[in-house]
């Protein structure tokens, strides 16, 4: 198999092209027959229920509860936020009707018209907002600090597997303060959430930033992101974090009482991560074998394949890898129980391993007859795809350094292919030979959005943030050679 | 507080509204602006998760994976089996449009009209079996055993918190079998999981049975439920499990190649649970000084409540009740830890208890400068609202035995309440005074579902199911004196 690949086109052939036989061929998700809505299938979403249940623990841990607020909301409510509504009216669903009734040809029509038609949430500031506006009386009702998990609908044109999706899953956290220091700390705190669940579970380094005014969520005063890089060289942005400032709450009439007894407007926050990670996650690590997943999020550590010619090997070699099986499970890893399965399908040994290679399974332990004389087992590692034998206790005793290796590795990689990939740029013509070519992360001083714009649109490049770790200083304009204090990430995106 | 209750009014005084109020004052959900749409709150939320993580697991540990399909379903898809379609389409939220654009006079009017309505999934038999119709092919891709965690809509004209709302959470499982057979074992047995979770983790006794025809689900060839009696001696339906037969794989084209070579229809189930068991839950346990909570699914098992007149005691009394928490923590109940938190708002003492009273915390313990110089502590227990003082070491090692035995009690007085008022009634003249009282279940043999609907609707009683542990046997039909071999119980119902 040196020379080919388990995944037609490779990721130098075709990389869009890549991207979708990777999820095709680990039986992530697929396409739905509804346009642009994706079925997650189980191995997709496996990964999912990880990546929740880490992030989940992580809001608990800041203080945050789970609640859950209605799928539709009112028309009228998107209309009171002017740049809100002017964001999201171009992608929502639109429920009219409340029953079906017969066309009188043998087919349905909608029937029972909605007096106001309700908007499937494409986000849900505004119909929290007006619930918040309910609870908050007094200062002594703040802070709200309230997350929810759902599905939400934006009705995309051009649609991708995970990374863009008319319908997608993800949580939002939408909070509310007494103060604006204190809902800007929150905004803060959540992007760091998010990045230290980028960086320590996904391996996925993650630059924190903050968005120019431009590409700000609609309606925030703020909003800052972590900005991954694919190994295309692309930015996806992987999640956000918006200090709302008072414009919500005005909209939505969310005020209190304060110590004084003066009656003034509450200071918000919202911030989420979607599906749209597990595209990132598969960006960032697999190969053209297929997907890698980094051991903290795989639904499966490793897997082992028994191996047996007939039938009066069978019993001997799977009670070794049961019991193989049972000691591995006694380790202990990360928030749990080292995840063993075994595959004793009735597949040809190749099929079988591929199978698990092209789903990312971190390790595979092949156990045949000759290894159980030998008290030994063959390892097969995907994030390097090498093999090796070790002995059967040996493993047992090293099995959680070597998924610790694997994480470490992976996140390693990743941050060395984004620093081979980040530049400095100073100049126009600079610029545009960068993104001519194979471009990754450009960072450069510019003086105002504005003014750069045309420049980017005609490039297909776009402001990605600007860094927090880098603010501060002076520089010179890469455009117009004018002194600015603003510093950012340039790149192509998805 | 004796002769006051914290709820009015009392469940003798006015049952539906006692239950709005148990609702309101322990922060479970409120109805949104959303017609029919509910906002379930952090304590209800967190009740519901606790539900989650256990069926989740069980469905885990009987072969299930979780999965994810899309949110919408192309009204023709509906329209593919006859009886499906006739039961939903009077209560389908359907979309028509997907954008807005100005009306004209400032505000927005529904635009881009879509092909094709769609329909905001009641129920996913249709969406999800057109998906497996592509993944089918060989009795080798069978079985398939998915499960969803999701909302649904079904636009009810008359709507009530958690019991019936426009908008629900659900699990909804989804199975395709290459038999028959399996297919019913797979009915049963996941009607087996949803009683074991009603009694052993809701403590709340149910009825496994199997529905009349015109109770089925719209498309089932046979639906079993669980039926359980609420205080008001009503029955509510707190879980269905369906045998689908060929229904929905001849109208989607579920398709497989046999071990012999031959095409056949392949035969599905589907089933279901939703935060209708939160409504269950509130009417089997709650009083009239609000909710209780089984202690296996409470997200706090103990509250601790610390007392100090002033300044002076409070450090004193907080380190004390922080070591109590630790030590209470480290002991194991069910599936954890047990779940302990201080309640050191700056509230009156007795406000403070209400609040938790109110929300059915199972234990609270009170802890002042007296308790910690006996190295005594106060502990009050929900269920039956009885207090006494305990030695704090006692109560370290006990209370794990005493979360036992709420959960036993409970599940107890459930049960007595419905052995006292379930009834067998012979005739007619009994079967309309049992109804014209204040009744519960009534057991009877009938003939058929058509000759007593008249009856049943005319005393607003229905027929709950047939009951799997009574089957057998014969008797002479309550009504109509003919012989027969079917029991069922009947009630009136939510």
């Amino acid at each position: 198999m040196a020379a080919k690949t388990a995944i037609t086109p490779t990721r130098a052939q075709d990389y869009p092209e890549w991207y979708q036989q990777v999820i095709a061929e680990a039986g992530m998700a697929e396409n739905s027959s509804v346009r642009g809505c994706m079925v997650i299938k189980p191995w997709g979403y496996a990964l999912w229920e990880n990546m929740q249940r880490v992030l989940d623990r992580m809001f608990k841990d800041t203080g945050h509860q789970n609640a859950y607020f209605p799928l539709f909301i009112p028309m009228s409510y998107l209309e009171k936020e002017a740049k809100h509504v002017e964001g999201f009216a171009k992608e929502c669903a639109v429920v009219t009707h409340h029953r079906l009734e017969p066309d009188g040809e043998g087919g349905l029509r909608p029937a029972g018209p909605l007096e106001e038609p309700l908007i499937v949430r494409p986000t849900s500031e505004t119909i929290i907002g007006a619930t918040y506006a309910k609870w908050v009386r007094s200062y002594r009702d703040l802070p709200i600090l309230i997350n929810q998990w759902a599905n939400v609908v934006r009705w995309e044109m051009r649609t991708r597997l995970f990374l863009r999706t008319a319908e997608f899953l993800w949580q939002e956290g939408h909070t509310v303060h007494a103060t604006a220091d204190e809902a800007m700390a929150e905004t803060r705190q959540m992007l760091d959430v998010y990045a230290t669940f980028a960086e320590e579970y996904m391996a996925m380094p993650v630059v924190k930033g903050e968005k120019t005014p431009g590409e700000r969520f609609p309606g925030a005063v703020m909003t800052l992101s972590i900005e991954a890089m694919m190994q295309d060289g692309k930015a996806l942005q992987a999640g956000t974090s918006h200090f709302l400032g008072q414009n919500f709450s005005r909209a939505q009439e969310i005020k209190f009482q304060d110590q004084n007894g003066e009656v003034a407007y509450a200071w918000t926050t919202s911030w989420g991560v979607s599906t749209r990670l597990i595209g990132a996650l598969i960006m960032t690590h697999s190969d053209d074998d297929g997907l890698v997943l980094p051991p903290k999020l795989a639904p499966t550590h490793a897997v082992i394949l028994p191996i047996y010619r007939d039938e009066s090997q069978r019993a001997e070699v799977l009670a070794y890898c049961e019991a193989l099986k049972a000691d591995l499970k006694k380790q202990m890893y990360d928030d749990g129980a080292v995840r063993v399965d075994i595959d004793d399908r009735d597949l040809r040994g190749g099929e079988k391993k591929w199978y698990h290679v092209k789903r990312g399974v971190p390790l595979r332990i092949e156990v045949g007859p000759k290894d159980i004389a030998n008290n030994s087992v063959f390892v097969g590692r995907r994030d390097t795809n090498e093999s090796q034998g070790i002995g059967r206790d040996d493993l047992v005793a090293k099995i959680v350094g070597l998924l610790d290796e694997i994480q470490t590795n992976l996140f390693n990689r990743a941050l060395a292919l984004r620093t081979s990939r980040t530049q400095e740029i100073a100049n126009e013509a600079e610029f545009r030979k960068y993104f001519a070519g194979n471009p990754g992360f450009a960072i450069c001083w510019f003086s105002s959005e504005e003014e750069v714009q045309p420049l980017l649109d005609e490039l297909k490049v776009t402001i990605r943030c600007m860094p927090i770790e880098s603010a501060g200083g002076e520089g010179v304009c890469f455009l117009t050679g004018k002194p600015t204090s603003q510093r950012a990430i340039f790149a192509k995106a998805y």
